[in-house]
């Protein structure tokens, strides 16, 4: 089965979409020139806006009736992640992102770092005038534990005795996090309770099987199919789970080859780090990891009602896997 | 008459002022050590803890009994204080702060952003957990508030044509409106709505004054008693009020040179700006709007019952004119 993004995941909630851009559009506006020219830019050069789709498809899931609510939630879910790209920018120093300038190439890092808090605040903002203390709780306590994952990523980096529990940290902090928050926010809103903890399990695991995919696909992939290049996470000595399995799978030369790149970074050893990856079955095993962890997301959704929503959920969660396949 | 900081300003919240230092440790926390080495460094860098100091006077002034909650606040607005200085450190490359090295010095600038984003997202988790929605509005339409200025002083970085009702916006957002909700937020809290507007009043003005005289000093102060640098505002093309005034009060050549200035950034002229800025009469203008803001804090401070914690804040207000006289 092929899974088409437009027809089998965004349909179903394609008026609510373009409510919620207008939302994002109405959100950035300031008296400040500048802050509303960088936050365009860098909500324009967004991607799938995946987050917010399943926080729409979660609040349909549940039931939602009052669609102006779960539109706005969506909104300050993609301004929340549109700051946290553009504060990860400055911090790689990137200059572009999906083949754009980035805001800190465009403008500079002063003004991506202020305009990234104010999306921030912003965010925030609009949360509390969705007047939810449950809401705003689960959202206050999970940005702070997306900025701690973010941390722990840099504390881990260079660092060759990661383990795969300190990777799972990580991810869930700096990915899965902000996907549990966008559906299970949804299920508060719906004032549907009983949705939230199996919500917030499809959003953590599809999360954790997202992001193994995308650190599979950097010893993968080619620059011009996902604008990725290979070795970037290899470049800034990142212990990512294809590494972490390369070691346990490893002795030896090879098993030395990959602590020390990931001690020093740089990509001198790429190539025969790519061939230790793919040989040493540490890709066979992160693969497997992904599918696992898209099993248990798409177990979760059993919880909730039959809909074509939760349908769309499903098929999010099967489209990511074709990436590897 | 000598106002003494600890006998005049702090005695009366001494107390309170030990138990908000523990809050902050706790509000710190993290199971990430990076994030707590982090936050500790900044906090512990921290000045006199003004803004917090008058939170817990303003509390007191509005005969809050509660004083567990107005701690709470002070620790809240300390940590959003640290936020910012933690970022403003990024965006300007400093090294140092009050003679110590900063956080993007000591670890990096990928660290610094990120322990600031969660400095940020602690402080609303705290503020949620205070239950307040009137508070919570307030704080989040004032963070947007303070995003804009500091974006806003970016944007006039090197225009000479920034007029002085600019400069206030710039200086109210960067500077003025922390103060404001540190004492609009005690009353809030407190209970005590008739004391709100007084109160912002007293905490804007006195904002506007301490902002006014810390760029009167950057053409007046030397490094070593107030740990700033002649001219450092000049090097970065900020057109502040001594600037402004200046450009009022002159013409021809001497215009010319501070126009010339501020468009290019740099301090190669800045023998003769200095010059330019004394005798045209522009730092005793700056003096004359320091003392008239200072005036104005104190009259709004007149709506309030007389007490200790009122004549703290009234001290606090003349004790920051003396850094001009």
């Amino acid at each position: 089965m092929t899974i088409d993004f437009k027809q089998d995941i965004l349909a179903p909630v394609a008026t609510d979409f373009a409510e919620m851009d207008q939302l994002i559009n109405e959100g950035i506006s300031s008296k400040v020139a500048l802050v509303m020219s960088v936050s365009k830019h860098v909500v324009e050069a967004g991607g799938k806006r995946m987050r917010p789709i399943m926080c729409l498809l979660a609040a349909h899931a549940c039931g939602e009736t009052d669609l102006k609510r779960s539109q706005m939630l969506a909104a300050i879910i993609e301004m929340l992640h549109t700051a946290t790209l553009v504060h990860d920018d400055v911090v790689d120093e990137s200059g572009l992102r999906r083949g754009k300038p980035t805001a800190n190439a465009t403008w500079n890092n002063q003004t991506a770092v202020l305009v990234g808090d104010f999306l921030i605040s912003r965010a925030f903002d609009l949360l509390v005038d969705l007047d939810n203390m449950t809401l705003l709780k689960d959202f206050s306590t999970g940005t702070c534990e997306i900025a701690e994952g973010e941390v722990l990523q840099l504390q881990a980096q260079h660092q060759p005795d990661t383990d795969e529990n300190t990777y799972l940290s990580i991810i869930h902090g700096k990915t899965s996090r902000l996907f549990e928050l966008a559906t299970e926010g949804a299920a508060i809103l719906a004032g549907t309770p009983q949705y939230r903890e199996p919500l917030r399990r499809f959003a953590g695991h599809f999360g954790n099987a997202f992001q193994i995919i995308d650190d599979i696909l950097d010893y993968t992939s080619d620059a011009e199919t996902l604008g990725k290049n290979i070795g970037d996470d290899l470049m800034e000595g990142k212990p990512t789970l294809p590494l972490i399995a390369a070691l346990k799978n490893t002795q030896g030369e090879q098993h030395d080859i990959i602590r020390r790149s990931i001690s020093t970074g740089g990509t001198s050893e790429l190539e025969q780090v790519i061939d230790i990856v793919h040989r040493s079955g540490a890709l066979d095993y992160c693969r497997s990891r992904a599918q696992q962890e898209t099993d248990l997301a798409l177990q979760a959704l059993q919880a909730l009602p039959e809909s074509p929503y939760r349908q769309a959920l499903g098929n999010l969660a099967n489209m990511a896997l074709f990436r590897i396949q």
